[in-house]
């Protein structure tokens, strides 16, 4: 049985130190998950510091420039409403789910229960 | 209390359907969960086809359009070694983790439990 190993391409020689290819997984990993958190957090009302911190106290660390173009780009896609208010003579501007966003969460949960179901199936073994 | 409801964008109007919206966030949160399940599977060794069969008898269907590219994009970053070999007279390539693709599967899955856990105690609550 011939076997020919295929040359390693350039891009493999030259390619990324191991700790950036594992961030830049990491982040992809992390990023439906993320979505996911900040969908089931506005069910109760939030402005972007106590959702960052809520997020954060549940293990979830996102930072200010991944969170509020989130936010923006949710509410733009209709699945979020946001109001500014003033709050300790402060304009805060507070994001809660829409009803669409309400059902897109729902379906995301059970997305997610079954993906989280095979992973459990896969990750153990072999 | 001066409550300023911030008017709807022209973005929120023309929006994509729902259905859309849901698919992408769809396509968001298992992206990176079928990149943690591909490299798991290849801690075996699998040609295309097979994996892509592995995968779906766990729960996981992932298009070939999606599975190839994939899979040539992490041997491209050093994570998977793949080999030409023939086979019930026809040339398959094979793939299995390489010794870095070891290393962050192992970071990998650490990194779902921990988002694992966090959504465990953010998604029922509320």
């Amino acid at each position: 049985m011939p076997h020919t190993f295929v040359a390693p391409k350039l891009t493999a020689l030259s390619q990324m130190p191991l700790q950036d290819i594992f961030d830049s997984l990491r982040l992809e990993l992390r990023r439906g998950s993320l979505i996911l958190a900040v969908l089931a957090h506005l069910r109760r009302e939030h402005y972007g510091y106590t959702l960052r911190k809520a997020l954060l106290d549940h293990g979830l660390d996102i930072d200010e420039g991944t969170l509020y173009p989130l936010l923006r780009r949710l509410e733009s896609q209709g699945l979020l409403l946001s109001e500014w208010r003033e709050e300790n003579n402060r304009n805060k501007r507070f994001y809660r789910l829409a009803p669409d966003g309400k059902r897109i969460l729902k379906q995301l949960m059970d997305e997610w229960q079954r993906l989280n179901a095979s992973l459990d199936r896969i990750l153990p073994e072999a």
